[in-house]
């Protein structure tokens, strides 16, 4: 029989598996506070590494126990941003997106633990190279960044090879994991525990547009799709292999597969896609949750959410 | 506490709630057949509907209850493939990839059960519509034709649309179900059982070459792809959205991104791709498999697969 607490729950000290994504500019502190005191980990979304905006979200998770991640290959462009935040002793720092190597030094020595995100074995191996404390095998479904592989197949096959080469590292499933059957398909499947985005995304503690929230409650989860088309709106230069999934609308239908073309004229385009994503025009911009938009129709508080999902899977794996 | 069994495994007189995926060309009538002597229900892979392969393999399941399954859209063009067979008695016929509409009430008149295969939620209301008895819910890490969704969403939001729809209607998981964890998964998930198939591709029943199974054992599950280009070399015209995930190799490397090119070159690259079938050239044509590679090191029979996952799955939900 497979009980939802576990290992991962002793090691970090909190009460139920689950870790929230840090999601740039939408998970701030507010977010990480409530789902720490709802009983999981919450992570700050470091995101590109804004020092002045991390301060005031560390600020605002005040005395509650919160980690942090960053999106590793730009914290290597201002290496600074991890040492600052290290002085508010994060619980963990989460890496994802790159070579790990620079900064696991410097996080273990500070007495947080490290958590690499994973899309591929390849990664997986890295992060059992570096000793990582906890990894991350992130599936597709998973909204905003990621890769190709599917949460249902990474997830045993990466509990696998930990299990032969690093059987005290801890797994956390990422990608699709909304609600208590996914995590309780996620602790069958041999993870010790789940990351949650894009349920708590749709979260009131997110710093999301409400525009932008009643697009997840009338998207289902046929309607997201992974593209490059916000970074390159964005002028971010993210490195190949890694593509956003976000909601399809009238920006991916316009510049998904013309991606040529919007390099042409970014001036304008890139002004048009910052200002509907401030403004909540879900039309027009990245809106970025991912496939487990379908099994969302509500926005609630992170509290509720992380308290049914552990009262579900409870439920489904126990009698 | 959720169990194994089910109103599924009641449904269909079975003992484990795993069905085989109908493989053209590698599910034949001893694949089935021993399927539905291990406990599950075997359905032979009626493919494009070649009728006296059709009845040698029903010829070799024998007297075993098994079912078959075609590429609807291919059916539609030749539709006596479906009065042909119903004359043994299927016990379930699964229809995949276009609209089931033409041949349902031809498959209920024979006694035998509809079972609708489907890759987005579009499809989970056309099955509801046509009054499908089992659902099919396939993600995108399954081997062979699929489309993009995740297993791992998919499967429960096509299990909300049910119960709020067609409550009598079952559900299956499929894609990247390879083990016993793999079938607690789907149970937790909201399906009532699994369709196996790249598992059993790699069984001794499979007619499959055997250098191709040489090939999976050495794969992991970041080495396969979803393309068309078998589709172009087999000259087979596939219907949009559609494509087919098999192995990463020299054949993939060369023609996917440059299926115009490959277009231009069919006379040749068609008979190299056949020969390299035939032979058993894993580099050089399309290998059918999908992401559950990862976790699988062995060729073993159908028996064992299927004993083995009712078992391990029994374990993870049950005390």
């Amino acid at each position: 029989m497979t009980k939802v607490t576990n290992r991962l729950t002793e090691t970090l000290n909190i009460r139920h598996p689950i870790v929230s994504a840090p999601m740039a500019f939408a998970g701030g502190g507010h977010l990480a506070a409530a789902v720490s005191r709802a009983g999981g980990l919450g992570l700050i979304g470091g995101g590109y590494g804004d020092p002045g905006w991390l301060d005031a979200q560390f600020e605002a998770a005040r005395d509650e126990r919160v980690g942090v991640g960053f999106i590793t290959w730009s914290l290597r462009k201002s290496p600074s941003v991890l040492t600052d935040v290290l002085k508010y002793r994060p619980a963990a720092v989460m890496l994802s997106f790159g070579d790990p190597r620079p900064f696991v030094d410097e996080i273990k020595s500070a007495g947080a633990h490290v958590i690499c995100q994973c899309q591929n074995m390849d990664h997986v191996w890295d992060a059992i190279d570096v000793g990582a404390d906890i990894v991350v095998a992130q599936g597709g479904e998973a909204g905003g960044h990621g890769a190709l592989r599917g949460t249902y197949t990474f997830v045993p096959e990466a509990a696998d090879l930990l299990a032969k080469q690093a059987s005290d590292t801890l797994l956390l499933a990422a990608g699709g994991i909304a609600d208590g059957r996914g995590l309780a398909a996620a602790r069958v499947l041999g993870a010790d525990g789940v990351l949650v985005g894009t349920r708590l995304w749709a979260s009131r503690e997110a710093l999301v547009h409400k525009q932008h929230h009643q697009a997840i409650i009338e998207s289902n989860g046929d309607e997201t799709i992974r593209t490059t088309a916000p970074d390159i709106a964005r002028q971010i230069q993210w490195p190949r292999g890694f593509t956003a999934r976000i909601r399809q609308n009238t920006f991916t239908r316009r510049w998904h597969g013309r991606e040529d073309l919007l390099k042409q004229n970014l001036g304008e385009e890139s002004l048009k896609y910052q200002k509907a994503f401030t403004e909540g025009d879900s039309e027009n911009t990245g809106v970025w949750f991912g496939e487990a938009a379908g099994m969302i129709d509500t926005i609630e508080s992170a509290k509720d959410i992380i308290s049914q999902i552990a009262k579900d899977a409870s439920l489904l794996l126990t009698s």
